[in-house]
């Protein structure tokens, strides 16, 4: 399956934080929306499409051992991802699946040139693959008579 | 494929922490061991097998919601999760997938009567689910002759 169609069946909802935001404002955003990643932009970005970073609920974890207490007042630009593993909305979700276990991330975004055009997260890839066990159950089934 | 088997391939080295330590100093242990999860014991139970509930970044990110700098000052027993969606090393790995997904969590404890024998993450299951594509892929290629 290509991307593209993973993110028509998804929709296309993007989580994002500006740059100049704080860690516990975007550990309050990823708690209150239940999930694990959102997609950084700049400080004058918000409505625009390019990306500066991806920031997770594991970066949280390593900016506490880091900094501590006051992990939770740093800027994301301190802290976030500016190295983006990503996919485009060409590639398959066998690709994207390989992404996510070589380089032990769950949240990789669709970038087609510099627009963001959304996020695949590891809770897609599985609901895909619970899918297609079931698809590859029923065909293995003879029909009844 | 059974846990059991599962388990066997990655050895059974399970993440703990005593319900009596900070969010903050568990959080410290998950980031040094890049791990998303760890079962928490009771606080003499140490050297016991049995386990009084799960903690995972995701309840770091709640408690900061909820807690705000406190959070991380809090003891593991008032944050984390005491209903522990587990299986057993009989349960097949579809049905690991099944419960992550239907329960949106990515640690599974192998619990065999009060016993924990390990915990499988969706990142296992990732794993997993690259191995068997490409084991399909091998068997559906004709031999060279």
């Amino acid at each position: 399956m290509k991307v593209a169609e993973l993110l028509c069946r998804k929709g296309a909802r993007i989580l994002s934080a500006r740059m100049d935001e704080t860690v516990e404002t975007a550990a309050r955003l990823l708690s209150r929306e239940n999930a694990g990643a959102l997609v950084v932009k700049d400080t004058v970005g918000n409505e625009g499409d390019t990306i500066v970073g991806m920031f997770s609920e594991r970066d949280v974890l390593h900016a506490i051992a880091q900094h501590g207490v006051s992990a939770l007042q740093k800027p994301l630009a301190e802290i976030m991802s500016r190295q983006v593993i990503h996919c485009t909305s060409e590639d398959t979700t066998d690709h994207v699946l390989h992404l996510m276990h070589a380089h032990q991330i769950r949240h990789i975004p669709v970038l087609d040139g510099h627009q963001i055009n959304g996020v695949i997260s590891i809770r897609d890839m599985i609901g895909l693959s619970i899918e297609e066990r079931a698809g590859a159950a029923e065909r293995a089934t003879p029909p009844s008579p």
